[in-house]
C-alpha cells in the first residue's frame, strides 16, 4: 500500500471536513493539544466537566482522553465520555500518560480500558504497565523503554482488549495484534517539549474521524505529526522554537512533504 | 468621531495606568489571556477560587468572565465574581465560550446574564443562543453562523440586558441597542489559532478600564485586537508563528498603524 | 569563589543527570514551567492530585511548589506535597505568588511555611507579606516593592525558617541569614511576559538537585535564569517572541556564555 498517498487523503479530509474532536487531556497540553488540532486542520472542543461531556461526546466524531495530572473530577469526566463513546460507537483515543508511574494512574488507566479504547497511545513503559507486566518499573511520566521491548506487551495488550496499540520512541510500533507496522520519522528533540506526545494523540483522534481501519489511521498520524517534528527542528535553535514551528509545520506540510518524507513500513 | 484618535488614548492610558484586570477565564486560554494582557500593558491577574476572588475583583479595575471548559467550582467562582463586580460597580466582561452547544454552557451563561455584564463578546452562534433563539444550532465552540445573521439577536440582547453586545466574527458587529458599529480588522488565519477571542475579551476588558463608554471600548478593543492580529498574520508561515507575533504586535504598535490601520465604522 | 565555574558544573550536571523535578505549579503556568525544566535539562512531572503527590514527591528529587490560582484541592495536594518532601528530607522551593494580595493566598503561604521549605523565592511585596510585616501592601501578583525594600524582612525570614529567601526584583538578593548575595542578570521585559518568575522557581529547583547547598544553589539558577532571559530580550521584537527565546536560550547556554555574563556577587 501507497501510505503516503493515503495519509495525504486523510489529511485533506481532515483539512476539508474539520472533524470535531473532544479531547479531555491534561492541565499542561491544553493549549498545545487545541492549536494541534487546529493546524491539521480540525475543530477542538476541550470540555472537561462531568456535566456536558456526555453532549460533547455525542455531537463530537473523536474523543481523546489523556490521564496526565489526573484528578478525582477530570477523571470522571473522562469515565463518563469514554463510556458514552463505547455506547454511540465513537472511536476514541486513550493517552495513559504515566501509567505505571504511580498507582493512582494506573488505576485510572485500568479504569478507562474498560469502556474500550479504539487506539491506546502510549510510550514503552506504560505499555508495559498496562498490559500487566509487574516488573516495569516507571520514573516519572518518561519511558525507561525502547519501544522494541515492548513488542511483546503491545501484542497482547491489543489482543486483551480489542485495541490498536502505539507505542512510540524512536521507532513508533503500531499493532493491532496480527498487523504491525513501524514509523520512524520523528526528531529526538521533540522529547524536550512538554506534550507533544499529547499532542500527537489529539492529531490520531483527528486522523480516526476520517480514516476508518485504526490501524491505519495510527500509522498515518504517527508519520505526519513526525515528518512535521523533523521539519520543525531542522528549523529550530531550540525547544522553544521547535513548539511553535511544529504548529506551522502540521499546516503547512503538502502532499510532495508527505510523498517524500514519510517513513512507515 | 475619529476612532484611531480615541484607540491611541485608550492604548497610551492602558500602557501609563496598567490597569489590573482580573480574569477568570478557561483552561485552555489562560495563558495566552494573561500574555496578551500585559502585551497591552494591562496587569492581569487570574485568581479562580471563590475563596479569594471577591477581594480580587474589589482590587481590579475590571472583571472578565469566559466560561470555556466550565466546571462547577470554576463556574461558582465566576458567579460570585461577577455579583461582586456588579454591587462594586465595576465594568465586567462575558465571553460565553460554547453558549448553545451544551444545556451546560447555556445554563452557565444565562445565570451569569443574571449579574448584568457591561460587555458581551461572542460569536454569532452564542448570541442566537443567549437571545434566546431557539432554533440556533451550534457545533463544538465556533460559530455556524455570520455575524450579520445576529443582527436582530444582539439588538433584542443588548436591549434586554443593557449591555454592550460585540458580536466577532469576519466583521465584527457592536451594539448597545441603540448605536451600531462595525469593525472589519482582522485576518481569518486568526481563527486556526486557540482561544484568540479570549484573549480579545480580556483585552477589551482592558479598554473598559480606562474608556468609560463600553460601546467605544468594545469598538476600539476590537479594531486593535484585530489590528495586531493582521500584522501577525502578515509576518507568519503558519498558526504557531501567529500566536507569538499577535502578542508582540499587540505590544508594539503605535499612534501611526492605528491611524492607517482601524477598520471602525 | 568562581560563581561562573559553579553554575556551569551546576548546569552540566543538570543536563547529564536530568532529575525529576516535581513541579505543583499554578494553572497559567504550567507549560512554561515544564519546558522551562526541559530546557535546562532537569524531567518534569507535574501531578497535581492529593491522591499520587506522596508517590510522585518520593520519585522526585526535589519539589516545587507554586500557589499561583490557589484553589482548595491545589492547596491540599501542596500541603500534603511539602508534608511529604519535610518527611523524606527533599529539598523543595515555596513560590507564595500573590501572598499579600487575598488573606486566602497569605494564609495558603503560611501553611506552606510549616512544613519548612529549603528555598523561599518570592518578590519583595510577598517577603514582606510572609515576613508578617502587617503595613506590607499588594496589588494583584506584581510586587510593589523594591529587593532593596525587603532586605530586613528576608533575612527575618530566612532566620525564622530556617529557609534560602531569594527575592527577585530589579537586582535579586539571596540570603540564608547570614550570607548575602546579589545577581543582577536579567532583563526588565522578563516582566511583561506571564509565569516566567515561576518559571524561575522551577529551575531553582532543578539547581537544588544537583547543588546541595541551597544559598549556592538560588544564586546559580537566578543568574542562568536572567542570563537566558537577556539573551532572548535582545533576540526578541516584543513578549511573544522572549517567551520562546528564553527556552531556546535556556538550552542554549554554553560555559562561554556563563563566564562573560553571570553577575553574581
Amino acid at each position: 500500500m501507497d501510505h503516503a498517498a493515503a495519509a495525504w487523503t486523510s489529511l485533506q479530509a481532515i483539512r476539508e471536513g474539520a472533524p470535531l474532536v473532544h479531547a479531555i487531556t491534561n492541565q499542561v497540553a491544553m493549549e498545545v493539544v487545541a492549536n494541534s488540532l487546529l493546524a491539521v486542520g480540525a475543530s477542538p472542543v476541550m470540555a472537561i466537566a462531568e456535566e456536558e461531556v456526555d453532549d460533547v461526546v455525542a455531537d463530537a466524531a473523536v474523543l481523546v482522553v489523556n490521564i496526565g495530572t489526573p484528578t478525582r473530577d477530570r477523571l470522571a469526566a473522562m469515565r463518563r465520555a469514554a463510556t458514552r463513546a463505547a455506547a454511540l460507537k465513537r472511536p476514541w483515543v486513550l493517552d495513559p500518560v504515566g501509567a505505571g508511574a504511580t498507582p493512582y494512574r494506573t488505576r485510572a488507566a485500568q479504569a478507562l480500558m474498560a469502556a474500550g479504547p479504539t487506539v491506546i497511545r502510549a510510550n514503552a513503559s506504560e505499555v508495559l504497565a498496562l498490559s500487566g507486566d509487574p516488573s516495569a518499573p516507571a520514573r516519572g511520566v518518561d519511558s525507561l523503554h525502547g519501544s522494541d521491548q515492548a513488542v511483546d506487551a503491545a501484542t497482547r495488550l491489543a489482543l486483551q482488549s480489542g485495541a490498536v496499540v502505539a507505542v512510540t520512541g524512536e521507532i513508533d510500533r503500531i499493532t493491532d495484534g496480527r498487523r504491525w507496522c513501524e514509523v520512524s520519522n520523528g526528531d529526538p528533540r521533540m522529547t524536550r517539549v512538554t506534550a507533544l506526545g499529547c499532542a500527537l494523540s489529539a492529531v490520531l483522534g483527528a486522523f480516526l474521524a476520517v480514516e476508518p481501519d485504526p490501524f491505519l489511521a495510527a500509522s498515518q498520524a504517527l508519520g505526519v505529526f513526525g515528518l512535521a517534528g523533523e521539519w520543525a527542528a531542522a528549523a529550530s535553535a531550540g525547544p522553544g522554537s521547535l513548539r511553535w514551528q511544529i504548529i506551522d509545520h502540521l499546516a503547512l506540510l503538502d502532499e510532495a512533504a508527505l510523498h517524500g518524507g514519510l517513513r512507515i513500513s
